[in-house]
């Protein structure tokens, strides 16, 4: 492998600058027909980039840049470089991001010959299905929404308009995705809760019948599980974004705008207001809750409800301040030990 | 999207009362033509469904719940919601569950057309092969067994009987389960163990040679992994029940009856005992043993080898009551240190 | 079940030790015309199987053994046992496990026919691709590179030569994997990173346009997920070796030869020299940098960049001499509490 940074795809689009003002609108400074043919960031850029800067504090990189062209504000200037200014760069750019990386779907409309769709499904305007995704019987899905490649969709489901489900995903029976429902690779939603009464021993299961339901504008990483409610529904609300290997138990609410980071694991019931984070690594015990706007650092195991607006640290965790405070103390440890040992060798004397 | 509780099958199988009474057995007590179609616990059941009651404590929510109709022990009445008394209401209102919620399965019988199955593969009466299940050469699989979607199960494996593996799980060669096992989606059994022989400086593969050996009634959850053993076996014994995410080493021995809850992760060796309780996130280092009834709190960090019966808790865990104390005792510290401030201080002047 | 070590491919093959020579070289001692039907570790050897001693310590096994053959060095005598002397028994028998274990792909050579391939996609000699696995457009694979069952392998990849895909692996659009690499089943490379600009409350997501780059040599593990870069690449250098259930966020740099075991998460744009080891469940924030040969110990917590050759342990990390004696000194809080109580007391009277 010679290792080059060279895409397999580089200069497969091209547009020139004004074509990209034609889509995203915005007025151009400096030459408008320079050939476009990807996208990157102002740091990263090289020839027949374009970029963005929104932010007064990256204006600097636009002397030292290497795009052929960059998106900004309309107040600002540039003698190298050709500019589109437009009220609000940072939309803009995504938009021309959506041209030059339309996303890897490999059906991108349609429902591709090697899907397997079972009785009474429904599908929306411009669904999208792709090789051997499966989808079970009754099964409603939403306008523009795409079901990538080896995913699973199981029976009863309902899924909104505009969500995308990224290949090898399963989706269990019965769970309902909202609008704009983003879902990534290797993540399984509905899956059975850990659910056992213990007899004599012998760990028997007690069936979950409940379901997922997720609502509006969540984005769910790679490779996370949430659990169906065992009689309930496991319930995420809207604009709540989760990253990847994230646990979510039977019976969990998690409010609106979360932010769940990798590796955080959240116990069976536990509820959590709106606006809560969970920072990577974090764990939660089962059966509390969590205020809104609550944040619990990395790595943290929380052990019994946290009030609203608080920032919790530690194992067990604490209010930021107390533990702080703990940690300072104990790192002076050897100086208490030895100082103690000294003032009782005075004292002894 | 609507956000409604609404499922897209809500309805579609409905039975009378007395016709689960058929199915089930017990004595009906009021209304015996009342409608079911469905099943929910009993604080959230609503019209049409039925639910149960086994514990005495729950008796009280008999007085308001919805549920058109609620299976009880013998000696229970109700003014206003119609009987089903059983013996045992806890099993009888399962056999009901499975009726109204099959279970999700796309194929519950037979092998599926898009199914590749190897040269030389046994199949038991009533298996089911669900679309795109890819079964190795020489593997045989037991009565009744599920084996979902997009699920691949290697070459030389066996399956037991009534056993169900979920979508998107893969089996990889010669691997072992018994009967009665489920698989949870995403789920990899069999992948090779982290085993490398580092020679000036470069890390040579190990070959990982051995298989995994699961036996009757363990329940694996969603994106689970367990890895070979070098050369001998993995070993999950019965009844063994192990939650998402979790990670198990090559060469690791898992106990009856452990339940391992998820994300916790075990190295290379260790073996565990009967009845051993893996909380959340729990991390056990290689090569140890812990004993039977052996407790882990959630996200200890084990570092050496516990005697059975014995809780511990922390990082690095100790058992509790000894852990416990130190954390109080760390909580005291700002205590401490201003009680040991003022002592030096009255003891100079 | 009957619970049995009995696999079902048990005795498939069959060579004489003679002809076991003409394949790995090496000088035979004792019956030549042995049969051998597998291999195992020289403890777990039962008859039939060949084993091997490349480490002086294991030789005493040699005297207890069941194998039916044993690579050893050329000094090596045995009464009992045929013997093969060559000059790197662990090389030699590395050689025999790959005719006795083959690996347990679905598919060796050629494109299984259910498999779907995008337009200009380019296959190298020799190359494998499993039943249901997906290629986009414009991919690239090297020579005698395996894409096993069920894998979805996005468009604009590249993938070089004598590398292995398992199962069920889904690896995104615009992703370059060098040569001899393996992804283990349920890994997710080319997920979007966890990016959000929050506006109002709201948490809009930032397009993940960059891709991820893995060079020659690196293993991956099962259910590992490697997110894209932003604009940039995720990167991971020659001959890492990444665990099972591993979270790497965008833009993360990993360096030649690390270790990253199970569980372990590395937060975005943070960078790993050469050689680095996390161990089981590290987690690192991001934007903080390891030198080459750092340690993270199991269940560590780092919280800010580490210099090289340092073993940092704990949460948060120090450096692990600090880090002991402090654990050391919190176990004595017992004994400092009660010494401070009856010095006090004393003192009072």
């Amino acid at each position: 492998m010679t290792p080059t940074q060279k895409r397999a795809d580089e200069g497969v689009r091209s547009l020139k600058l004004k074509e990209i003002a034609d889509l995203v609108g915005g007025e151009i400074v400096g030459q408008a027909d320079v050939p476009i043919t990807g996208v990157a960031g102002i740091k990263e850029a090289k020839k027949g980039d374009i970029s963005f800067v929104s932010n007064a504090k990256y204006l600097p990189f636009l002397l030292e840049t290497q795009a052929s062209a960059v998106i900004t504000a309309p107040d600002v200037t540039s003698d190298r470089t050709p500019l589109l200014r437009t009220a609000n760069p940072s939309q803009a750019f995504t938009k021309v991001i959506s041209f030059f990386k339309p996303g890897g779907a490999y059906q991108t409309e349609g429902v591709h010959p090697t899907a397997v769709l079972g009785k009474g499904v429904t599908l929306g305007r411009g669904v999208a299905v792709g090789p051997h995704a499966v989808i079970g019987d009754r099964t409603v899905i939403g306008d523009r929404t795409v079901i990538e490649a080896n995913t699973f969709v199981g029976p009863s489901c309902r899924i909104g308009s505009d969500s995308r489900v990224y290949p090898n995903v399963t989706i269990r029976e019965e769970t309902v995705l909202g609008d704009r429902v983003i879902v990534h690779s290797g993540t399984v939603i509905g899956s059975d809760g850990f659910g056992y009464d213990t007899v004599a021993g012998v760990h028997v299961k007690i069936p979950q019948t409940g379901s997922v339901f997720i609502e509006d504008d969540v984005e769910i990483g790679a490779n996370v599980c949430i659990d169906r409610g065992r009689f309930q529904r496991t319930w995420i609300k809207k604009g709540a974004k989760i990253d990847n290997l994230v646990q979510i138990a039977h019976n969990v609410v998690i409010g609106e705008n979360a932010l769940l980071v990798s590796q955080s694991g959240i116990s069976g019931s536990t509820e959590l207001g709106k606006n809560v984070v969970l920072a990577g690594q974090a764990g939660l015990v089962g059966h509390i809750t969590l205020g809104d706007n609550v944040i619990v650092c990395a790595g943290a195991g929380v052990t019994k409800s946290v009030p609203a607006d608080t920032i919790v640290l530690g194992q067990p965790a604490k209010p930021i301040g107390e533990q702080k405070r703990l940690f300072a103390l104990i790192a002076r440890l050897p100086d208490l030990f030895r100082d103690f040992a000294d003032l009782k060798k005075k004292l002894e004397k």
